[in-house]
């Protein structure tokens, strides 16, 4: 069966693990001071071009989203998010059970839209009766979206212009933010990304790691709450092996590590998508990264699940379907080649 | 000046207040087993004409909203609420505050669509990874509506009917439900209306009472959660000297004095109306109950508002401004004449 | 029946109801914005000897701890208490609700002591495992206490001197303050109190009130949370005729009437407690306040309370029971006298 | 530097970290349906002679405690732990913040007493005004506890008797599990002590791996609560890759791998054990586990520090200290020899 499902179907990169292996015997420090979990912070953070952000590494992705997000809001604050970011729909009201409302905002492809955000912060703030009302505290967006897309740079620009008109953190979900930032499409740097907003994190679980993701707090505007790692052992999010994560990471962002395994999932993603347009493939939005959408007819879907794994996303009309073919760090040009084989050779 | 600004801003009905002062000096019991409460519970009870539901009183609205949703949501379900429902729109995230989401339902005219509803639930559970998504664990109307609206019961029972397939509970917010139901067009008794839902409270702040709000769980669907007073208790909802509500809502289930007083509002509402509209002036929408709403000029607006208080909704136009008259169980046939000879006798 | 069962079995004072009465009609804003409100904070500084002073309103004792603690505190701390303090063993766990630990102290007759707290908190830094542990953001205490004992002039001194070494607010939650304040062994003033903490509320429920605390935030020390009536509101706490407890305190702070009627409590407390002792009964503790607690033999404990009410309060050993009578602001001195006749006149 | 610092100092043992590599390039499914956690929970249950429980792996253990706890106590109710258990002390409040009190009782070398847990619940339901108290819900115990102690089958079989007398769940705490059972003062299998509780889990970290518990809702009892994971992702607590957790729980429950490298760290605690008692060492209590807890002078305890890494635990006097020495899977009798060496050669 070949298997284009998602990005986290594999284990780890083998540099990963093997770090994890020569490692293995060493005794060292927990709970996020020990010198791999210290020695990743500082390559992180070099990477970023911010040598005084402050670094964490967490575990999985809605955990980072709920820890960032709770420890961060005030009790009477929500979080702004496109109605489609991952917070407002499949993390199983994650934020709502730490107190805080999700406000949503229209979803274009997965992202939102400056002036529409301009337009909701002007409304509230204009609105007699906002004092009972959840206020927004931070705006999250991820990038790349859900739907594969990404923000130019332009585009984050204009939404951190209005988060600073507002005094409103931004918070970025990079849970494939190396897929974004090597795409072709992309015109940021992490560094560029890093100084367009005041939040975010690496996502390491969909890229290359076994599980892990970066927080980066810029520093420049904003500093991690106070007593931040005691509140994330209050969230039950510290590993008391904090080299799990740290090591990992640590590899990762050795010798662009990161950087080189995202931009294979690109090449691979790419292939793909010429693949399918030369076969007359409709696609449903033009996403530049490693996931693709594409429109089946229903019956297509099913002869085609017979040899390839991939998601159902949503129903696209009383025929068809809306699919995602993903690539990742871990997929080969040959698998491509294999993929056209299986579907198209008939 | 003349005051038609909301239905909460006179003290309590003259019989209520008297009941007040003429049981002062008894000693009673506290925490909601006072003999007031007790009665008030049986009256109610049988104003429902559901002798077997349980009744609990308590101080006021959004309190009443947070008790009832989070003790009879499961940790993992949330509520489904039109985007313009109370609990979704201003009672500061008062639902989230307590761990769970409102799920968001088009409004018309304040009013959710039964085959929304459908669709909705049928499309949440058809999703494959709705297990990774909040569930719809009750159905939120209020009744009337933000907006004046009222449901009649060939709409309540398709809402119902919908709510029943999916064994969710369905409950209504009444915090002006005597004006609801004694409004012209309503075609539903209050009897009608609690074999029509699982839970209701009846407003006494809003309609006769200087506080308080009667929450009536029927019993034949939906039960009272486990240890429900402690719930309350925990909550911070439950007054010491409970007589304080259970002398009110005595006196307003007395001799059907409750829905006399309603009565009165929706009298002078409709004089205020039928006044309104004889002078030409536009309607947002057409409200059979207490508030109505209309479209004013922003100049229009601000003359007027130097001789009556009355409320800023939301902004129509660059031009124009939705407000709200309301009337209410204080409201003389004598206020309006007012009002019309303030307003358009030059 | 006589009653000694608590101080909240009667209504309000006849002042208060009065005043309810004769403003009953106006029209009057809301949420907190009501002239009475307003009138009442103002006289409440007066009062305090703060005219600086942060002044709220809210209905009950439960609740308003509930919210004073959970705005106050920082996600990773809890308050600090005596084990037999209210908010620790009698809310439901109102404080856990809101995800506060209470960290308990040991109890001295209800009473913290300056020198254990001081230990407590020199402890609690020194442990290296700290961060992983619930830091103190708060020390609450209750005067008069659960067991009608106060703190003098130098113990609260004491208490506040180490809360202030440690940067930490200390809370009053003063339920019965008339009591404590105008009992005979007290040294202490209103003013003097407000001096040496840095919030507290005033109980209105158990004297004089139908409903209703008010909270003061000193702002010497400490200034309420950012927008604290929306915290407020999103706990369910806000009451839409915030007249109904505005007017109460305004009519309890004029004239020293909350001081005058609060006296009356401790004179027949002070007969009752001589009355008491003129017939060899054994005292569970001093109690210079309104509430008496005897060690009864359980017979006799069955057998008075065929003709009083009073409460059970715990079990003392197997064949005795500690016991409690209660006198307020309502009490008559005929009524001690006629404790007396029930009781020992055979 | 020696290190007996704790048991979560190195990585995993090398038969999990082989099967991590082994299976490193399968794609396997997510969210706790790959094939390897399928496994790995059959073989747990095979091990507890409980076909029909319910296995779920978690990250860490303040995070297991968290969503076990939170899940199965109803809003109103907290949990039984011993004054001293992780879940009163060091988990940052982690079971608070999901709105649960802890609810303490005495710790005898870190044990609760089943008479005293039957005297804590019959005063709880015997107080009148229990309803406003926070319900014991669960009853927590660790085993082995924080001070290494174990609880002896009958002691077990007493607790657990007064739990089903009151029906209430008990859950075992089991971070250091293997440990506890392989001790040489255990007369309790996995099977009898899963036989003798409700919950328990079954600790990984500590205890051979990476990271990872593994929770058992026995079923006979308790089964799991309703959407088990749909809360765990609430909660954060779900890995997309959950063979991370699959797979080391595999390799540990092959071939008795989690019993056999438990007995080391026993071997190794006992060799050393007796190496300080030959040295004519003060002990704080005798622990049959891998935990060892001495009372040393501080000037001693200051020397030693320069040669080995152990943990301070406690102030026992102003002269002295309680500091622990603890083994694990890893540690070798050459090791202690080492020690030895170290400490006594001069």
């Amino acid at each position: 069966m070949l298997y284009f499902k998602n990005d986290y179907s594999c284990g780890a990169h083998k540099k990963v693990l093997e770090k994890l292996f020569l490692t293995n015997d060493e005794h060292l420090a927990a709970y996020g001071s020990d010198k791999y979990t210290l020695s990743a912070e500082e390559k992180i953070r070099a990477a970023c071009g911010k040598p005084e952000a402050s670094v964490f590494l967490i575990s999985g992705g809605t955990q980072t989203n709920q820890v960032v997000i709770s420890t961060c809001l005030e009790s009477f604050e929500g979080v702004v998010s496109a109605v489609t970011g991952h917070v407002n729909a499949h993390e199983a009201g994650a934020i709502e059970y730490t107190g805080h409302k999700v406000l949503p905002l229209p979803s274009h492809e997965g992202k939102i839209d400056a002036g529409e955000l301009k337009t909701y912060l002007a409304d509230f703030y204009a609105d007699e009766s906002h004092e009972h009302m959840v206020f927004p505290g931070m705006v999250y967006i991820s990038h790349p979206t859900e739907y594969g897309t990404i923000y130019k740079k332009k585009e984050l620009e204009g939404i951190y212009s209005v988060c600073r008109e507002y005094d409103i953190p931004l918070y970025i979900d990079g849970a494939r933010l190396g897929y974004g930032l090597t795409c072709r499409e992309s015109d940021m740097t992490l560094a560029e990304l890093a100084d367009l907003c005041d939040i975010f994190y690496i996502g390491g679980t969909k890229v290359g790691a076994l599980c892990g993701e970066a927080i980066v707090f810029t520093n420049t505007n904003r500093k991690p709450p106070k007593l931040f790692l005691t509140q994330v052992k209050q969230r039950g999010a510290m590993l008391a092996k904090s080299r799990v994560l740290g090591v990992q990471f640590d590899a990762l962002f050795t010798d662009g590590l990161y950087f080189d395994i995202s931009r294979n999932a690109i090449d691979t993603a790419m292939l793909m998508k010429e693949m399918f347009a030369s076969h007359g493939c409709r696609f449903y939005l033009d996403s530049p990264t490693n996931q693709q959408f594409l429109i089946l007819e229903n019956s297509l879907m099913e002869e085609w699940g017979k040899v390839v794994e991939f998601s159902f996303w949503e129903k696209f009309d009383d025929t068809h379907t809306v699919v995602r073919f993903a690539t990742s760090w871990a997929t080969t040009k040959e698998d491509v080649a294999s993929l056209e084989a299986a579907l198209f050779s008939k």
